[in-house]
This record gives structure tokens, C-alpha cells and sequence, in this order.
């Protein structure tokens, strides 16, 4: 068991809006109830490019982004008790929370009174920043370790830690399933993963796209039906007709017009959110009790819940291996919308 | 039976921003399933005003207003299975819908899919215009029509077949009750009611207002706790405590702010709508996977179910009995916020 920090390498950007660039960063010594992960793979959520180019402000620098880590155990501090060396785990979006509060208790960490500590951009509780998944290792407690399944390849399970759990949570909180009209609005990273889930929960599926170029490709992920948000007949066509729409776009939307599509009681939920402050004209929830709602990643026991669950049935995210080298111009295909659907960052060529 | 329209007195407005004036309007034959009611006393609801005002546009006028109608059965067709004459009997903001949608047999006629025929500044299925309760007497079909219990003093049950089911609705819908933290922005004629409602419901009440100048009536009224939402600090102090939050003022809030006084999972329900856009940002939802919903009116079942509640309880509204010559000058008054807490027509004054 190691006693003082190591530095392991990985891919930093060492000052907001900076390329990123191959660095070492410190990891903590192995604690009692710590795991040392020797990463596999880590996908390339579009947090990561906002963050990198501190689209929020506030950014710690040099800063590893990365919170979509699939790996292997390499170490286990004395006290852990659920993971071994040799343990296929993956990371995602948080590695510390108060542990005390009653979302906490309740298995909702990512709602926390405290908020959760991020695992990069964030300080941990001894006040060390926190350095992500685009890195060779990284340690992190147990108790925010999930279990990657065997019928799942690590490469296409890692954008699920983050990708997955922003889908399947709300997906399952608003009861998608049989007898359930969804859409998921936009085809990217996190939407193409919506479709698979809400698929295989058994929901009727449809996609909102701008233009119907991925219409191929959202039919064969599992979506029933595709329409064109660039064409205004798509909103006048299919008013009133869903019990939820999922919306994945950070662009903002006309949210007017995506409520008009909901039956009364339907809800619009955003997991991808504009900068900006959106107009919203309040008749489009009174007509129709409408709800327009929001969900954030989901608990660590409902992310290991998703992972079973895509394991079962055999959905991983549908990806393209990079180089770790080739980072920066992935950036720009993904602000360009030019990957399907996810970069994963083989971790082998940090 | 009656066979041709009859006359009825009045007071409406001739024209879009006109004062009101006593004039005769025609009432339709009682036919097979109508009830004719003798109007006892009309509510004055914020509606009235904003429709006689045209604030919406596309105005019927002449405009009798009033959808807060208390009456007694004067005479019933031949067909009416559920009231007899002499029966104390209310009519709200609707007066038939389309009866065959999923929402009108489910008992939501409110969102039926063809919309509602509004109990005034509407055209009925004959392509007559409805007029309103600020009238001695009204025919309408029986299906839209509710009792009023013994227990409820006419006058002050009649503020209820709008205002009443308005916030009774929501507060049901989002389960108001014991073990729950409800707050009701506004105490002007729908939140003095839903105050009063929330807590017979059980609910633990606070009244968030502008200002304290009404605190010894809110707490009178039912509520636990009263916070002027002018000061800065109500927004830190209760910040993440509400299960529910009703809003019933029509002026833009700063929803961000009262969305952030909601706990994980809370709603933030708008009964009132303010006519212009309004601003949001979209992690005001995301965290915490908060909802931002609207509600309107109820149906007809459940607006007999909340009559039946208010008489159980006790629950009338706090009401000023006016004169019908009144009535514009009352209109300037409920605009300056200068009524406690609910003007009512006496109809014998028409």
C-alpha cells in the first residue's frame, strides 16, 4: 500500500481554453477504504470540452477532465469490501458526497445538501483538487465504484458512466416503459444512449432531430419513429402525443414548442443545459398541467442499477477509439457533431 | 319549459376596455339536460378584468364576465337526472367540452383536446356567444353543473367554483398533506383559499407574500409561517425546504429564485400566468430534479369533491358583498390589491 502521492500521467489542460497536453498529476496514497484503478478507457463527455474551455467559470487548473472511466482494480485499501484487484469498475461523474445527508442515505448522492465533489474541476476534502479519467490511474473510495458487468466491453461501457446514468435515470423516474410515448430530443453521445434504454425499457421511441441525416442510425439504435425539428409540420403533427420527452440538447430549445408536444401531464426533462437563460411563455405547463423538469446524472446504486441493466440487455454506447494524442482534434469533431457517438480515449497510448 | 331565448339582465361590457354597464342578454331555451339557475351572488375574479380589458386578444363583446356563480335551480329540462329545482348549485369557468376526448371521460374536462367552452367570452357549440355570471340567471347543461352543500353560505361558496378548485386542484394533484412543506406565493383571492385548503389538507403553510403587510391574516387564514419575499433573506432562509410551492400571483416572478426554495424533486406549480415570457435557467431544474409545472382549474368531479371538502371544513372564501353598480369601481380595487379577499356580486342588485 502506497503512503505518499505518485504522479501518473495524463492529458491536462494547463490553463482554460489551452489544448490539452500529456502531464503527470499527483493521486492520493491508497486510503483504507480506497481503490487504485488502472484505467482502460475513458470516454469524452462534451462536459469536458465546456469545461477545459471553462465555459462555467471557476475552472481549477491544470485540469484532467474525464468522468466516463472504465478500468481494472490494481490495489484495495485494507477496509474495502467490495472490489478486488483484478475487478472490472468503471467512475463517473462524482467520487465524494457528505455521506451524510438524506440524500445521501437515500442513495440520491448527486443531489447532496453538500454537492457532490466532481471527479476533476472539484476539490476533494482535504481542499486537493480533483484530476479525471484522461490519466493511466486514479484512486478513488469504494463507496463511488461501480461494477461493470462481464457481458459488457470496457471500451463501450465507459460512456455510461456518465452518458448512461443522465439517460437512464430520468428514463426510469418519469416511468418510461411499455404503454409510455418517449422522444429523445437530439442524436449525440447521451441521446443515442437514451434511445437504446428507453428501447429496451419498452417505451414507443422517438427521435427530435434537427435534420433527419441520422435517421438511419436512430432506427437501427432502437427509436420507432425519427422526425425532423427543422420542419415545423414535425410540432404541429405530433402535438399533445407524449408522455416524455427527454431533452439532450445544450443548445437552447423553444421550450414553448417541445411542451405542445406533451399529453397533459407530460413532461419535458433537460439533462442538457443552454448557458444561457431560456424564455418560457408559463401557459405551456398551465394548459395541460404540463411539468418542464430537469435530472442530473442519477445515485451511485441507480448507476450500478443501469449497468446491470444494459449488460441484460447488451447495450454498450456505440463509440470510436481514439488515441489519447488525438484528444484535441476529437474536441473539434465533437463541437462539430462529427463522431458517432462517443469518443473513448484508449487509456493504453496516455 | 321555455321554447325561445329569453332576456336576461346583466352588466357588461359594451367594448374592450369599456366600463361596464347594465344591459339584457339572451338566454337559450332550457333544453332536455339543461338547468336554468337563478343567480345568487358571482364572484369577482382577476379574469374578468383581464378579459373585459382584452388583455388576451380576441375578445367576444358585449362581455358578461363571471365564472364564480352560487344559484338555486329556478328550473330544469326534462332530461336532468341530478338536480331539481330549488337544489343550491354553482357553475365555474366552464360550461360544456367535448365529452368524448380521453380527458373528458376521465374526468378532466378541463384539458379536454378541443378545448374548453369558457362560461363567458366563448362560443358555444351552436356558435352562440356564452355569457357570463354577473347576471340574474344562466342555463346550463346539467354535466357542468355542481352542488353546492348545505354547509356553504352561497355567497362565500361561490369565490370557490374558480379560485377554490383552482388551488384545490394542484394541491391534491401534488399531494398536499400532512408531513409536507407547501408554499403559497400570493395572498390575494386564490391564495387566501389555498392557504385555507393546504392546511385542512394537513399540509404545513407558509405564505410567501411581497410584503408582512397581511401576516396577521395569512396566520389567521391557516398558514404556519408567513416571509416577505422583498427581503433578500427569505430566499437563503428557506432555501431547498418546500415539497410544493403554489404560485398564484400573475406578475413575473423570479422563477430561478423560488425554484431554488424547493427540496430534491419539489414542484414549483404556476396557477398564475403572467402575460409576457418568462426567464429561466435551466439548472434551476436540473438540480435537484425540480419541477416547474402549471395547473388550471379542475374538473367538474373534482370540483364537487373540493365543494364537498371546503363544507366539511368549514372553508368559505373571505369575501366583500358589493353592490352590481358597483363593480368597476371593485375592479380598480382588486387591481391596487385592495380587496380582502374576494369581491362578490349580490345579483339581486342586477
Amino acid at each position: 500500500m502506497s503512503v505518499t502521492p505518485v504522479t501518473v500521467a495524463a492529458y491536462a489542460a494547463p490553463a482554460a481554453k489551452a489544448p490539452l497536453e500529456r502531464t503527470g498529476v499527483p493521486r492520493r496514497p491508497v486510503g483504507e477504504h480506497d481503490v487504485l484503478i488502472e484505467i482502460k478507457y475513458t470516454g469524452i463527455c462534451h462536459t469536458d470540452i465546456h469545461q477545459t474551455r471553462d465555459g462555467w467559470g471557476e475552472g481549477i487548473f491544470p485540469m484532467v477532465p474525464g468522468h466516463e472511466i472504465a478500468g481494472v482494480v490494481a490495489e484495495a485499501g485494507p477496509g474495502v469490501t467490495r472490489f478486488a484487484v483484478g475487478d472490472r469498475v468503471g467512475v463517473g461523474c462524482m467520487v465524494d458526497t457528505c455521506r451524510e445527508c438524506a440524500y445521501c442515505l437515500s442513495g440520491q448522492e448527486q443531489y447532496c445538501v453538500q454537492g457532490i465533489t466532481g471527479t476533476y474541476n472539484a476539490l476533494d476534502r482535504n481542499g486537493e483538487p480533483t484530476y479525471g479519467g484522461y490519466s493511466t490511474h486514479i484512486v478513488v473510495d469504494e463507496n463511488y465504484v461501480v461494477r461493470i458487468p462481464d457481458g459488457l466491453a470496457l471500451d463501450e461501457a465507459a460512456p455510461l458512466l456518465c452518458a448512461g446514468i443522465t439517460l437512464y435515470s430520468p428514463l426510469k423516474h418519469w416511468q418510461a416503459g411499455p404503454g409510455k410515448k418517449v422522444a429523445i430530443v437530439g442524436l449525440g453521445g447521451l441521446g443515442h444512449i437514451g434511445v437504446k434504454i428507453a428501447h429496451a425499457l419498452g417505451a414507443e421511441v422517438t427521435v427530435l432531430s434537427q435534420s433527419l441525416r441520422k435517421q438511419e442510425d436512430g432506427l437501427r439504435l432502437g427509436a420507432d419513429h425519427y422526425h425532423a425539428t427543422a420542419d415545423p409540420n414535425t410540432f404541429e403533427e405530433l402535438a399533445g402525443t407524449f408522455d416524455l420527452i427527454v431533452s439532450t440538447v445544450s443548445a437552447p430549445l423553444g421550450l414553448d414548442r417541445y411542451l405542445g408536444l406533451l399529453k397533459v401531464d407530460g413532461a419535458l426533462v433537460n439533462v442538457g443545459v443552454p448557458e444561457e437563460p431560456v424564455s418560457l411563455n408559463l401557459f405551456s405547463v398551465v394548459l395541460g398541467r404540463r411539468t418542464l423538469a430537469g435530472s442530473m446524472i442519477g445515485g451511485i446504486a441507480e448507476t450500478q442499477e443501469m449497468l446491470d441493466f444494459c449488460a441484460e440487455h447488451g447495450l454498450g454506447s456505440q463509440i470510436e477509439v481514439i488515441r489519447a494524442e488525438e484528444v484535441n482534434e476529437a474536441y473539434e469533431r465533437v463541437l462539430a457533431g462529427d463522431v458517432r457517438y462517443r469518443f473513448v480515449i484508449d487509456a493504453a497510448t496516455i
